[in-house]
């Protein structure tokens, strides 16, 4: 293993969320499929924001959250992904290098405006996800840093990005030059839909590349279309080194090899389940990254996911360093 | 009196709110008079922004606040300001109209961007200013539908408006279009600086023009100079027919002729002190518009100014008018 200048890059879709809250009527009115995540086109954009309530905007972007909560933990973290030279694009570029990431992607002067997600949040604390993907889809293979690549000791590939043209490209590249390097190539799935979308291909890139994998019950029973969680674990178990498995309430579940570790989620009060993954990503890469062991590596992953999820917006508020060190030692 | 179209017509500085975390030591590092607003200009936004933390947005603008909570109370509502044909113009634009409000001031399509205040709130809830008023300068008399204006039971203007150029001229126009039709002028002193900056023209125009007038207690002193908050409130009632006088956790004083009631301060847990004086107007004005008594107006607005400080934010989250139907029958 060579020195390495990042814990963790990550590689995804650089969106500003826009955060509505929503009446479960809304949703049904609206025809969505609550708790998922839809692509929408600018005019879709358009129509339904003009419908939605009025809205908080944060930054957003699922590998972007991720690697916000590893710089936020105290890991040395990268990210890359494109946004328009915009009034979003510099909220974006400006909230997760104050977070205190390397941020270095090219920004777009033509072609769409900044990457946009209409959430809205309804009473139960679900989050209805509505992605315009603008500036998004012109992330180039020409745009990624392989010799950063080459300098993390993990590199952090969201399934959402495989929507953008070039994105299967740049995760092959990507995974390339990580493992040249002799580092680690991780992966989340992203949402069952995604899942669906790419199934064909996710497969062989997952068996070929990926040493960790990160997904929900939901999309990893999809990936395998498997019957049962624990089909779809022990699937995951033979095809990568580490799945960690997240189940909401029910916690998480990590396979490695014949090895089995449950761990319980961090209890706290819901308000906003948008970057539960995204920050359980950030724990647990975060830990593995420092020398934990996969269960408190869970630890710190469920005790990030928790802060995340007690408030509006899927970047951390709280000290992530502090609150990891007052609640877990 | 004229039939209405309106219970309230607000005019003010259209603006979004960046709000951001920070701590005391920053505030000293940056030379900032914590708990009050500045004024900004373009470079100094973007070097303020550059080292502030990560921010959410959030529509803002005092008047606009007060507006969207007299809407969200169900009061028919207009509001008169200037955004930028940009993208936070449109978030501006969109968030105000979702909740309600009749907003259709001409877009400014070239000159500055659209106005962003950058707000650092500390620990103790506190939150310190900083406005780049961009494209608010442009405002003009102009843009004043006078007939909307007759057509509200109540016209209210923001006292930080008196920044742009044009605003005295606004305000003339206001007052004497609602004097006309029988109906109340209604102004709030925004800021303890701007009360300094404006003090000999906002006197004159409060005695000539003012029916009802909303400060808080650093407000009022600074308006009339005075040592105590009792002499200020004295000068106040000579001058104004209702005078407001809001007192943070020691809750407000209504003072009308020789008349004084005081209502307590609504219990909460403070997150956000932003927005608190804006949603206290906007309460108390629903209640004065409905016929309440300035008791119950005045507890309708510690109801409205409790909800705006519980979270992050200055535009009300909760459904106002269940809320108060709840907690006050």
């Amino acid at each position: 293993m060579t020195d390495t200048r990042f814990d963790v890059l990550g590689i995804g879709n650089a969106i500003v969320d826009v955060i509505a809250e929503a009446s479960d009527d809304f949703i049904v009115e609206q025809k969505l499929d609550k708790g998922t995540m839809r692509l929408i086109d600018e005019a879709e954009a358009s129509r339904l924001y003009g419908a939605m309530g009025p809205g908080t905007e944060v930054s957003g972007g699922s590998a972007a959250n991720t690697i916000a909560g590893v710089a936020g933990l105290g890991g040395r973290a990268c990210y890359v992904g494109r946004v328009h030279d915009d009034e979003l694009g510099d909220v974006f570029a400006h909230d997760i290098r104050a977070q205190g990431v390397s941020f270095t992607t090219p920004v777009a002067t033509d072609g769409p405006l900044t990457a946009r997600c209409l959430v809205l949040v309804t009473p139960d604390a679900q989050r209805t996800m509505n992605t315009y993907l603008g500036a998004c889809v012109h992330l180039s293979a020409a745009d990624l840093d392989l010799e950063a690549v080459a300098a993390s000791r993990a590199v952090y590939l969201e399934g959402y990005l495989w929507d953008a043209p070039e994105g299967p490209e740049i995760f092959a590249q990507a995974a390339q030059a990580a493992a040249r390097a002799g580092h680690e190539v991780v992966m989340t799935l992203s949402d069952p839909f995604c899942v669906d979308r790419h199934r064909d291909s996710f497969l062989p890139f997952i068996r070929e590349h990926v040493d960790i994998l990160f997904a929900n019950e939901h999309e990893v029973m999809s990936l395998y279309l498997a019957g049962t969680f624990d089909e779809a674990a022990h699937r995951a178990s033979e095809d990568v080194r580490i799945a960690a498995l997240t189940r909401s309430e029910k916690g998480s579940v990590i396979v490695a090899g014949s090895g089995r570790t449950e761990v319980a989620a961090h209890p706290t009060r819901v308000v906003d389940t948008t970057g539960a993954g995204d920050l359980y990503a950030a724990g647990f890469l975060y830990g593995h990254a420092t020398g934990a062991s996969l269960e408190r590596a869970a630890r710190i992953g469920s005790v990030c996911a928790a802060e995340v999820i007690s408030h509006i917006g899927a970047r951390p508020r709280a000290n992530l360093r502090s609150l990891v060190a007052e609640t877990l030692g």
